[in-house]
């Protein structure tokens, strides 16, 4: 049962089902829990190996406990479930690429991004912004994955900000609108929020692009288009592409946007074509260029509000803000 | 040990430690792993109980199984671990309400936010961007917790933005500025972004506040302060507040703000004054008079860059479209 409808309370439902009649939905019900991205590592006889992973959790702080979860079938079971030790590097923003060397089994990972040994031999990666040096506590099987837990014997807090895993795409983090909208709100005689840790002015940034945003994100639905269906569209209009060169244009999973592509070509949107790559279908053309049209209508829309002059002098000043 | 020095890499050790030497600054690490929020509920013969909890993950797909953690002294462990069913409402970014309610024990929890009941009994938040509805499947003691698995019957998806727990803060996620940095920087040549979902006015708008934004963050760590730090030094402007009130308007969660204000007595910047509320000292209003300036000398700079006439149009452009 795949429905879109307006419940009782003003939101939609999108999908509801048992998650045996529809495993791709529950996944992406599962998905709407926001997670950041870790890399699980060990040292084995074989060399050390590794692999991302965002089931990472919090278990008990006296004893020190963490946990993640590792799918039976993966070639890394044996490493991790009867290994003696792993660590764990909690990923930054800026840290993509490790995301992806680490996102599927593949030779020279550990020569593409710098890292450093525990104590225990496992890597532990540079630039990340947390790490947990662990010994295997117990490992325990559940359904098709087994949870493992680890006890922490050393922590290291970096400076920086998560990276995080959110509905099928990678996202950063930014100050709940709640306090930016109270700064906004110009509570302050001095030009200087108090409610925020940053001036008035980067609040006022923060609190347009949020509301414009969200005003767009109003004609994509229109259209009936997500956010990851609306990216992939946009990729094809530049060149046919396979699954992994999608992933990195959208900064996506290769596994959401197999999703993304999959509903796509259930709408008659894109198609594979004879080389293997996907590409749109003479109905893609037509929703990309109702995509454009829906942009050029926000853009039209916003000069009705504000003078092209000073919209011109704002899209300065920014780009010389940005550009300093 | 804590130290904030520049590692090999550039990037700054906050804290490192055993776990049994500093159990807040193994918190504090833990943080750093983002996470959504969850309410979790479950019928009992005394009605209803639920829980705010950000210990959620998904563990398997077939068979559909979720896990989560609950102190073995938390009031709500027989009601749970003994239970038969419970069920998960994953928080939209606009439930910070629903997410203090069950955030601590209280009466009439359920009177004060809209649910409705799943097909066990348990309690489904109105508003939620994901359901679950689970049975009981295997209650795990693990040091200082239990991690309840569930097994999840019927899932519903609903439109809507995760909220999001990272470093003691609410927050709410945002498109990765890799993807507008591309967008800003002009490749499309019909003024509409080819590589995001959004326009390429809007992009900008995000990648101008981004970069002020961390720009104004140096700023607040020559005065060895972080964000947490600065928020409550802020809010304590305003009037002498109890950790509660702090959290409300920090958006954070009381226990990170025990903790902020256990750092920020420690240098000498708040202290507790006869009525058991939080105020700044003598060295805090120092503090604040200095955070001031570099918020006056960041928008000096920005003057420096930019005609003041224009900066004054641009901010009138963005007012009027935020009220659009």
């Amino acid at each position: 049962m795949t429905t879109n409808s307006k419940d009782m309370n003003g939101s939609f439902i999108e999908e509801q089902n048992a998650p045996q009649n529809d495993p791709r939905a529950f996944r992406r019900a599962l998905g709407q829990f926001a997670t950041g991205v870790t890399v699980v590592t060990t040292d084995t006889p074989q060399g050390p190996v590794g692999m991302a992973v965002n089931s990472f959790a919090a278990v008990s702080l006296d004893p020190p406990l963490v946990s993640w979860s590792i799918r039976n079938e993966s070639k890394n079971l044996k490493a991790f479930a009867e290994g003696e030790h792993f660590a764990v590097s909690v990923l930054a923003d800026d840290q993509v690429d490790a995301c992806s060397v680490f996102g599927r089994p593949q030779e020279g990972q550990f020569s593409e991004i710098p890292w450093t040994k525990s104590a225990h031999g496992d890597p532990l990666l540079d630039q990340a912004i947390a790490h947990f040096e662990c010994t295997l506590e117990e490992a325990h099987l559940s359904g098709d994955h087994h949870i493992l837990i680890g006890r922490v014997h050393s922590f290291t807090r970096f400076s920086g900000d998560p990276l995080l895993f959110s509905q099928g795409q990678y996202k950063v983090a930014v100050e709940h609108p709640q306090l930016a909208n109270t700064a906004a709100s110009g509570s302050s005689s001095n030009g200087v929020s108090n409610t925020t840790d940053e001036p008035l002015f980067v609040s006022l940034l923060k609190s347009t692009e949020q509301y414009l945003s969200e005003q767009f994100g109003e004609y994509r639905d229109e259209l009936g288009l997500d956010v990851a269906e609306t990216r992939v569209i946009n990729l094809l209009d530049l060149s046919p592409s396979n699954p992994a060169q999608l992933a990195a244009g959208a900064l996506m999973r290769v596994d959401a946007i197999e999703d993304t592509l999959s509903d796509l070509d259930a709408k008659g949107i894109t198609s594979k074509n004879a080389s293997g790559l996907y590409e749109l279908t003479a109905k893609g053309w037509q929703t990309r260029a109702a995509l454009l049209a829906s942009a050029t209508g926000f853009n039209d829309r916003m000069l009705e509000l504000v003078d092209p002059k000073d919209l011109e002098t704002t899209r300065q000043v920014l780009m010389t803000l940005l550009t300093s």
